[in-house]
């Protein structure tokens, strides 16, 4: 009888095939022009789940794109259940930001397939799909499983929280597997075990209803883009830490394993090393790299604007400007009171001679897997299927959002099994997918799965 | 036999129709998509000067949008020559910008004439043309008057300064006059007496050569966005001095006069008032309105920007930051040594974890008549003529490089003698002239020409 492995490597064509049409569809979730595209990809999904054998397959409504859901539940009432989460959506793609083909017309080259979703997450999906699929051609799920894919992932999965929170039965399980990050090479299996929590706001300063000549009115305004410059400023202390008062007092310590375990991490070569050019490091005295970017929270400016910036120059005194300025949280950190917190702190260094607003737009919790869980284990055994190299674990410095919302809203231990190479350019030009780490994944997910099924709860 | 003032009085309407066509003629001189029109703008003055009795007329080539010279000499070789300056190029205008009517159909209503241009310069320009042309249809002029109309005052007079050098000999003369400033109120007669330095630059922030993601790297580089804000934030001093080290270092000591008059323009409302709608003023402290606008130099930022602050939020550190930062100077100040005491601030207090460029773009002299200069006195007589308040003799904030041009490279004091109303709205939409200063305007000019002619020289 074949085995799912032998399935697997007999439909390897086939499997891509099948993703590139998926990745044909423009899912570009955050632009509404696409809003009949993101609808076809979720189609496009449901249809395949049908096809491999998928049962109960729904598009589901959030008040935003659909979750797609589709379940197999024939491995026993015993048997163990595996929540899949993925998404369908993508971010924008356009030739002027560098690819060198049509984003949306996918292409193969010296083993890597290119277009926009090839990793992030069309092609991490098809990976997931593909690994049951060859299990249910093959005899059969030794677990029971259910797949929870969405389409506002790149929107900052807005109405993933309460569809969670009104789905906790159709959700239920005993853990869920997540194939949306990546690993640090080919020769580095890498399996991140935290994700840090969010918040993103925007800080505007105003003075006048309209921009003034900065002949006629210069020396007499606090000009709203030199205020938000010096608000800006002092949101850090000059040696790299946070200066917003409280902001790391809820921050969980590190234990000494913990930081054994990063200073191990810290240790490997970095891009940044590169990428900086010979400019040094910046950041919280104390705490190594890895450390900084995963087990502590930061304050980034991802954008500040006011006033003329184009070309030549214009003498005026903008009315407004403003900052965009988001962090990136830590265990155990409250989104909601880190924003109060800077809130309170930006209303107290506000000029006399300005005004301040300063809004949340998002809010996301940080979330982490104890590594001595068997499910984390178990992780660490699937990819020795085809790694000899020992599993990394790290701390992620990015955010899923839907990883906190599960452990919170359905006490789901989170496992982070993902396939994507640094140069895949996940939101970038030229996204593109290693197709052996494709191959590698289906069979990663397929031991998984089996070796799930022998963990006794 | 008619007088000058006769004439101009019988010619209104002929006035106002010349100028009309002048107005539809789209010379955006800052937009090369316009260059035609701007020298269709040119060519229609040429033959304007032809018409009214200017000889020798010319378009003088500049390296970019000519000069339209013509001159009248016969007033004898005793008489004095009166250079006029004025520009025919006109600001970008578009319906968008909250224009009534389409900015290039000029419409008369309640009095006023709307266009752009109608106020900066060409309006102004015309005031000049038909007080010479009812002077010269009606016996000739008592001074000898040259004109030099350029295109590029709006682009920052960029080719004028060389024009200037190499055209001495052509534009010498006694005293220069300008139409292209404007008054207190119609009830409140000003002869702007100093104009303000400039210069304009460029500050760039950078790190990485490309964006980051802030979730991979933020907590271990430097955000531009954040530094820029750092360094910005210390170009002043908490209490509104600029803290450039030797900013302040050349400027020319106030006199008991000069402060006495600035008193009187202080005690005068002001709009700052209104458009600050409760928030309190800021600057320089140890001055007053009027100085910190009129004499003492400011320091502006005029734009500030990096990242993403479109909708929504990335969450991205990116690569580079800037902003433009603009310097109003005064007497004695050297725009040139500025430059250079800010940029060598700015590499100071720059951080080594990033890096930093600082350009030059644009430099002005600061530039001041002497009020007890008999040309002044003819200003002030000249406006009497329909003014029964006082002159309010101001310090003009902002800069027009022509004032110091002509000062430094011919000696010639300059006359500001403008008809703007403050509602005029130059630059901006709904650009205006109020007619009845088109018509007191002529009057003035005539008065002048005609009290210069007086003056021994």
């Amino acid at each position: 009888m074949t085995t799912a492995h032998e399935y697997a490597a007999a439909h390897r064509d086939e499997f891509i095939n099948q993703l590139t049409e998926l990745l044909r569809i423009k899912s570009i979730g955050t632009d509404s022009a696409y809003n009949a595209e993101v609808l076809r990809a979720a189609e496009w999904l449901a249809e395949d789940m049908s096809r491999m054998g998928l049962e109960n397959i729904q598009l589901l409504p959030t008040g935003g794109h659909p979750v797609v859901y589709g379940d197999w539940l024939h491995a026993g009432e015993d048997a163990p259940t595996v929540l899949v989460y993925g998404h369908y959506d993508v971010q924008p793609a356009d030739m002027k930001d560098g690819w060198s083909h049509p984003p949306f017309e996918p292409r193969t080259e010296n083993g890597k397939l290119y277009a926009r979703g090839a990793t992030d997450d069309k092609g991490q999906v098809m990976i997931q799909l593909k690994a049951m699929e060859s299990l249910l051609a093959t005899g059969g799920s030794p677990v029971n499983v259910k797949y929870m894919i969405e389409g506002e992932e790149e929107s900052g999965s807005t109405n993933l929280e309460n569809f969670v929170k009104n789905n906790r039965d159709l959700l239920q399980a005993d853990v869920c597997l997540i194939s949306d990050t990546g690993m640090r090479g080919m020769d580095k299996p890498t399996i991140y075990y935290s994700v840090r929590g969010l918040i993103a706001t925007e800080l505007i300063v105003k003075t006048t209803t309209i921009d003034l000549h900065s002949g006629q009115y210069g020396g007499i305004v606090h000009n709203p883009a030199q205020a938000v410059a010096e608000i800006v400023a002092k949101l850090h202390n000059d040696d790299g830490s946070v200066a917003v008062p409280g902001f790391y007092d809820s921050v969980r310590e590190l234990s000494a394993e913990d930081r054994e375990k990063m200073a191990e991490v810290d240790a490997l070569p970095s891009r940044i090393t590169e990428l900086l050019n010979g400019l040094p490091e910046w950041g919280e005295p104390g705490y190594n790299r890895a450390e900084r970017t995963g087990a502590r929270p930061t304050l980034e400016i991802n954008g500040i604007s006011g006033g003329y910036t184009g070309d030549g120059f214009k003498t005026v005194i903008p009315a407004r400007a403003i900052a965009k300025i988001s962090c990136r949280l830590v265990a155990d950190q409250d989104p909601h009171e880190i924003y109060e917190l800077i809130k309170r702190y930006i209303a107290e260094i506000t000029p006399e001679t300005v005004r301040t607003e300063f809004r949340l737009t998002d809010a996301a919790y940080a979330a982490i897997t104890p590594l001595e869980s068997p499910y984390m284990k178990a992780a660490e055994r699937a990819i020795a299927y085809h790694w000899d190299e020992p599993v990394i674990f790290e701390r992620g410095g990015g955010s899923l959002p839907v990883v906190a919302m599960l452990q919170q809203e359905i006490d789901l231990p989170v496992i982070l099994l993902g396939f994507a190479l640094p140069d895949a350019q996940a939101h970038g030009p030229d996204e593109n997918l290693t197709l052996e780490m494709f191959y590698r994944g289906v069979d990663c997910v397929i031991e998984y799965m089996n070796d799930v099924a022998n963990i006794e709860s």
